[in-house]
């Protein structure tokens, strides 16, 4: 693996993700605003972090990626969703993202609520799909001839719905507006991003395992690497928003500051939220050291969160 | 089946729903006021028709009711999140529903849209953690005795799930609203309803075949059952709007005809309305003649939602 570039390899899998994703939403559909919406946030540029996760850590329990594309691009579409209604007037009021106008913005805050709920159950349904369905038409890209257990099917269901709704995802969103211009404190923000980052990012993690049938060792180790690179990925998120520029992050800098957000660098300083997070990704990396070479790709995406630019 | 009392019926198993929901909503959980605002909805006083007739079919084709609540009672938080959305300022504004303020009148608009997703969520939640779970809280009224073949349960939720999305609920609303003010079509009527209300009706009755494992023509026939059903259910929604008073509906009577919504009695006149809906009813009961007695119920329920009164 000396050769191993991971730019490479994320430039694979994401192109993976997309001609997926591009396959599945490309067939037209009524009512057609709809489903422009919902295309026009999914290939809004997302760097597809959470499905190539779940290829990764597939292939680090013996897997062969390509045989989970539709779980794990399920795991775009609820990400997506939750960055439409995140950036809602309602919310967090954002006009850009990614560099490009927020949903809302080009759409009308209706049918981008309309568009993220839409969203979030097409998930669900793009997992149950690949289960021959008895009803409903059959989509490009769908997957018929994969043999994955229903029951595992069931269990990254319950893991997905459990680490997006109340008591994952949302929960977390819930509580960081209701934390804005609070005193900052760090209990308080460790829930918010563990349940607002984390939480779906080790769904994502724990995807791999549970497709591929692993021992409870082994989804207890992606487990705890699943946690420690989403509240490093939300830290570095943090300092980024700081240091970062518009053009780097598609968004105004220091825009969580001006909201009064809670963050990392708030309450420990760039320097220290910076080694936080090294110790998480150290805490990650340490904690594959069951694994084979076949973790590499997880190894690596852990070094490269921390040293991202965007 | 001389004796049998529709009202009773409903009642019963109105009552074993609400319980199930009463015990599986009661943990006190963080952030509360999300979970607050999702029981204000769930308890504002639905006669949960969709998980009644959940298990009305599931009767029907051989299968004891009780053994799905959990299932049922999932269609309720879809029900219930989608008219929290609905309700909203951005889509048809309305203050009141069921007599009481709507979700975002007492939390609001941030807090509704997120119950609304929480509770979109955790109906799949619901479901798949009826299959022993491997990780997350076990809550009070779970099942994890239950032994409904993990692949029913996949088709149960890509059945919902393509019922609910944009090729069903989502996209009937969506075109509920673009429709709002423009020449009246009953093929674009058709359209909203069949998506908007029916789809999911449908599907609720189709989870009682699903999960008995009946034969196709079982299934066909209930498919026939619900649709029917589901555009005869709104049809008469639309003559209580008109005919109805705000205390029977729980909100103004004639709201519909304030925003120049289109609705049957707007084409169709309120007689052509009822001789619509009785037709509908009609062959909703003629396709459950290759049906025992045990499918009285459902017949009963299919003259019941006519005679409704709210």
């Amino acid at each position: 693996m000396a050769m191993f570039d991971i730019k490479t390899y994320l430039k694979e899998k994401r192109e993976l993700v997309d001609s997926y994703l591009k396959s599945y939403f490309e067939t037209p559909s009524e009512p057609s605003i709809l489903h422009e919406a919902m295309r026009y946030s999914i290939f809004a540029g997302g760097k597809r972090i959470r499905p190539i996760l779940a290829l990764a850590s597939y292939e680090a329990c013996g897997g062969e990626p390509k045989d989970i594309i539709p779980y794990a691009s399920a795991l775009e579409l609820i990400h997506t969703y939750s960055l439409i209604h995140d950036d809602l007037p309602e919310m967090d009021n954002d006009d850009l993202r990614r560099g490009k106008p927020t949903n809302h913005k080009v759409f009308g805050e209706a049918m981008a609520i309309l568009a993220g709920d839409a969203l979030l159950t097409e998930a669900f349904y793009m997992i149950a799909n690949t289960n021959p369905p008895s009803r409903g038409r059959d989509r490009v890209g769908g997957s018929s001839d994969m043999k994955i257990n229903p029951s595992s099917l069931i269990k990254i269901i319950h893991d997905i719905a459990i680490s997006s709704g109340a008591y994952g995802m949302v929960g977390g969103q819930v509580l960081d507006i209701l934390s804005e211009n609070t005193k900052p404190d760090i209990d308080i923000l460790h829930f918010i991003h563990l349940h607002k980052t984390a939480a779906l990012i080790t769904a994502s993690v724990r995807m791999g395992p549970i497709l591929a049938d692993s021992d409870e060792d082994t989804l207890k180790a992606l487990t705890r690497y699943g946690e420690n690179i989403g509240l490093a990925f939300q830290i570095i998120d943090d300092i980024l928003d700081i240091e970062g520029n518009a053009k780097e992050l598609g968004k105004s800098s220091g825009s969580d500051k001006k909201k009064m957000k809670m963050t990392y660098p708030s309450l420990l300083g760039v320097e220290g939220s910076r080694e936080k997070a090294q110790d998480l990704i150290a805490e990650a990396i340490n904690v594959l050291r069951i694994f084979s070479s076949k973790a590499d790709p997880l190894r690596e995406i852990a070094h490269y969160l921390i040293k991202r630019r965007s």
